[in-house]
């Protein structure tokens, strides 16, 4: 169902040439309205890719008719050209559907510095043939259409009290080799102003997206965009809206991580007895960062020295000599000292738990990663091109 | 040569069977003097070792007779009973050498948690050997007993105008897998204060050892020790020694980047026109720590790309569409945007230079790292053990 759930919204995936595969990269999705709403938050990299450039612009005043999509092409550090290209993406869309170009999102996602005149000449060509062939049941080929190294769509659909949340996603924080990015497109049929849709996705994505780090690489080119056509005319309780769309969100999280390139085991680091939110957060993303303590999981080999030397590297508030670390449910480590055997711990499943207690706090985060592999090397050394 | 190239130092290094090998695994260096001063630098790892803890102490009031040094256990994370262990290495040796054990440095190195009775009594055991063994042509011994994975022993020695630099190294980063931590001792016979020998040594540690970046893991166990036994009897020229310092301190920590378990390519990467030199730094230490780039170069890929997506990730001053990026002398970006092709470029080479213009200011650094390879991947996951 994806992003053509709810009331409002037609979209399309199609091909045009921008994969060497032939598979579909250019996807759009249309608000019908009757409200035209969007929000979006974006990559916090400072060299940001020119669909970025321009959808930060786009969004400022809440107003959203439609998203182009392309993979196959980051259209990043492209020079000015790139940008015209981007500018003219939204025209073309603009044109075709008879709205202003300035409510117009443009989201690409591939190599960087690829975004030539061929570059430019597909993605306008396949701008044109999906709002030609977009309909209110052209979600699942929206989702294929923006997919690069991901071996399955991922989507998700919340069935609220009268109204519906949709949403397609890609990528895996920087994993996928050369091709990068996070792209999330969420529709509802809920009635929201645009600054309830902000503060919604700003809510939603801090507890999902942002504490999903494959392999701490910050693409260029992320974007995760809420679109809101309101034409199921209810107005969600505040309470259940937040819910559903931080349980779409955390769904697509969780897919992401499962089809992380080249992994072996989706980890999940929860860090709890954190003086604050912010310090678990701070030291779970240390933990996920930490290639020994990546490779290591890898090999099976629950090594909680490992886990320890990261939390160090952290500015937590935390006493080393005070933390327990558990793998699976197994307390290797109590009070910064070795406490039972690590031969106890079974870590041949993907699912893989890391609880932190720092003992300084009432506060917790989970951070999702994934492990350091052989496949990760290999997909990510051009080998694999 | 090693230590013991300069006047005033014994050294040995003995095999009591921590390392499962059989090789040597304990070493010392005594000062006889006259002079008895030491500067040290140590991990800012929170999560510091118990020999950490306890040279810290020992540091304070510059006062410096020997030094024992353990491989095969990292004494880190073992409770009260591991620093115990620390304090009777220093309490043997000093008995041994009819000095103080607060005169007494202690350094260890391997897995974090390993620290039980049975090494503790090798450790001490090897204290005893060592100290019993130790003379004017140890050096070489010693610098073998601190090996871990390194495959060769890391020395260097630096004449100066009646004064002797010599000294010897272990690790790199925390690249050694399961092992961690590197370990550098240097003795000369110049004749310095306290003070003098701690000023010099942070100002060479700050240009060499800190800008040594393997994998971006930072060890519990570090510790850069400088002993100054003043037996030449001359007080060098401070511009000359510290420019000698420096010298041993980079061609340390040379050997220890081209010795970095499961490297294929030495990395050089070069910040210029940087605003300020902690800009620079701040910069070439996000390159280096990027493991897609990392990867990218293990694949012989001079991805410029992904330098820029991991410049774009710090709060150093810069203009993304002003940057240029040369690979081995080619410069593949410039202003942003696709300079020369990629093909032009060969890093078939081990050794690699990357040149980041960031066109902000005069400042600059160099930051060394090395590739990220299938070798790491398996040695770092215990598959190898």
């Amino acid at each position: 169902m994806s992003v053509t759930a709810p009331e409002g919204f037609l979209a399309d995936g199609v091909a045009v040439g921008l994969k060497s595969t032939g598979k579909p990269d250019v996807a759009v999705v249309v608000n019908q309205g009757p409200l035209k709403v969007g929000a979006a938050v974006f990559t916090s990299n400072r060299a940001k890719a020119n669909p970025i450039l321009w959808s930060t612009q786009v969004i400022q005043d809440g107003v959203v008719e439609a998203i182009v999509l392309n993979s196959g092409g980051a259209n990043c550090f492209t020079g000015s050209f790139g940008f015209q290209t981007t500018h003219q993406t939204a025209e073309k869309a603009a044109e075709l559907l008879g709205v202003s170009p300035g409510d117009v999102l443009v989201c690409s996602t591939g190599l960087i510095g690829t975004g030539d005149e061929t570059f430019r000449a597909k993605v306008l060509e396949g701008t044109e043939q999906a709002i030609a062939g977009a309909t209110s049941d052209g979600g699942e080929d929206a989702a294929r259409a923006i997919m690069t190294t991901d071996t399955v769509p991922k989507t998700s659909t919340f069935r609220g009290d009268g109204w519906v949340i949709g949403a397609m996603a890609k990528g895996a924080g920087m994993l996928a080799p050369g091709l990068a990015t996070m792209l999330v497109v969420i529709t509802t049929d809920a009635v929201l102003t645009a600054e309830e849709a902000d503060a919604h996705l700003r809510a939603a994505t801090r507890v999902s997206f942002d504490r999903l780090d494959s392999d701490g690489c910050m693409s260029t080119n992320d974007q995760v965009t809420l679109m809101v056509s309101g034409a199921s005319g209810v107005t969600p309780e505040p309470e259940a809206f937040a819910a559903a769309l931080a349980d779409v969100c955390l769904d697509l999280a969780g897919q992401l991580q499962a089809d992380a390139e080249g992994a072996s085991h989706d980890i999940s680091i929860r860090v709890v007895g954190a003086a604050s939110e912010d310090d678990a957060v701070e030291v779970g993303r240390s933990v996920a960062r930490n290639n020994l303590f990546k490779a290591a999981i890898f090999g099976n080999d629950p090594n909680w020295g490992r886990v320890l030397a990261a939390i160090g590297t952290t500015e937590a508030s935390f006493d080393p000599y005070a933390v327990d670390v558990s793998f699976n449910g197994v307390r290797l480590c109590s009070a910064g000292a070795p406490d039972r055997p690590r031969e106890e711990v079974d870590l041949t499943p993907r699912a893989t738990d890391v609880l932190i207690d720092l003992k300084a706090g009432a506060a917790a985060a989970t951070i999702l990663t994934n492990d350091l592999t052989h496949d990760y090397v290999h997909e990510n050394s051009a080998y694999s091109s």
